[in-house]
């Protein structure tokens, strides 16, 4: 499963899930509940999951696992860079988006704001993640800020993509508990009504979408390999990626030429070959 | 931040904020609840939370990082492991007995079982983790697997770890949201209650706390060095590490001293040490 065929068969699955995830929303909010509208009330909260899911964690999703896509790997960096960043972007514009059919829902209906840990956690999640795209544009797609500053803070932005992703998916886990408890009398949640089974589902794709993205994203195998070193040390050339993933093993390849590195085949014999004792032996050189 | 001094105050602010989850589920089963008691009532679910952040959480937590405890690299790799092993089965029994308070107070009085979300996820997580404990124990602990076995399931291994840890959390979460809509009545949740309050902050710490031992797990400089390939190949002497951190950037000192592997400074320099490009030029040798 290391090779593209493993990958193309995770990545797959990835998208099948994920996409069976805003379906499977759709259908809650279009079949159990009011349907979508934007009026204040029920229909208006319904944009809440739908966005959140389509944006905060399908295409969060893609946007984290663009770059290890290998038929991108002859595409220029600054070009995936802003793949990557216009994903983040439109994901960021559905979450605000999605908060704002609830803080409307809300006061339209008297409901108090902000008192549940899903909103406390929510908002700081959909905070956070602006901040995340600010310093990503700034830092990482403009040409400017230098590469010891790119390569100190590369690994924060990979730790807090991933874990501000995470968060994401906690906080969908529990919108979907909240809602559930709320809608669901009688019968009750506990007397395994339809739609709560349905939601429970729900929720489970949603967990194993983040599932299969956190292991794609974290295969050294499957890392983007690093450009050659003429491009790399250009501002414009991208990031240092020897230090762009503290999650990957380090590719290393400073001194090969820009074929060899296109040759796929050739780079995953270097990088993932174990010898007879189970060692990464090729690293070494 | 790289150095022994940042890793001293990431693990203190760790144990810490990990602490301070115990000390607030306590708080708030004492203090906000029934407290404790094993009645087959509201005082034996109340060990549910404090088991599960206990062990499922904090232990568990801890069990992630211990690897990672610089004064722990003279130990031998098989007493890490043991360590390692022993953590996370206290963790899984923890668990196990909150599972098996929360079944009886249901039972008890006459609650369905296993309809919720978080039910539905928190039983698979506990499952996957005593399966996780039995892979360990067979596979890494004992000296009868084969390097390259181990080699192949480490990653595995890692992420799985990661995951089931990653996925406590937020059912953890689910688990807080449940409870406050299930007793906060009059004054409701919506109203800002102090237990409310109370219990979202508690919810807040369990995130961070995750957050921290996510950091921490995923540093490369703060990774156990490699053993001395003579202590490494024997089958005792410990899974070769090169593979052991999909995580982390593979340390590659097979042919160095186990006394410069000791010499934590040296190990800093040679690893981390960024040139003037911002590159990991030291990794290449």
């Amino acid at each position: 499963m290391d090779g593209r065929r493993g990958f193309l068969a995770l990545l797959v699955a990835a998208l099948l899930v994920g996409f069976l995830s805003v379906i499977f929303t759709l259908v809650w909010v279009l079949h159990y509940r009011e349907g979508l509208g934007w009026d204040g009330k029920g229909p208006e909260f319904n944009w809440h999951p739908v966005l959140a899911v389509t944006g905060f964690i399908f295409i969060q999703g893609i946007a984290i696992i663009v770059y290890r896509l290998p038929w991108t790997w002859k595409c220029s960096k600054l070009l995936m860079k802003s793949i990557h960043a216009g994903l983040n972007f439109v994901a960021a514009i559905l979450a605000i988006i999605s908060l704002v059919a609830v803080f409307d829902f809300h006061n339209t209906l008297n409901i108090p704001n902000m008192y549940s840990l899903h909103s406390w956690i929510g908002l700081t999640a959909v905070i956070l993640y602006v901040l995340q795209l600010l310093l990503g544009f700034f830092i990482f797609l403009l040409p400017w800020a230098p590469p010891s500053l790119r390569a100190f803070l590369m690994p924060i932005h990979v730790y807090s993509g991933l874990l501000i992703f995470g968060t994401v998916i906690a906080t969908a886990l529990m919108g979907v508990t909240e809602k559930l408890l709320f809608v669901l009398k009688k019968p009750g949640y506990d007397t395994f009504p339809p739609e709560g089974v349905f939601a429970n589902t729900l929720g489970l794709l949603i967990l194993v979408f983040g599932a299969l993205v956190f292991w794609i994203v974290t295969r050294p195998q499957w890392k983007r390999p690093q450009e050659p070193a003429s491009v790399r040390l250009q501002p414009n050339g991208g990031t240092p990626e020897g230090v762009e993933g503290p999650m990957a093993i380090n590719f290393d390849n400073v001194d090969k030429s820009e074929s060899e590195l296109n040759n796929e085949a050739a780079a995953r014999k270097r990088n993932v070959a174990l010898d007879e004792s189970g060692q990464r032996s090729t690293m070494a050189h």
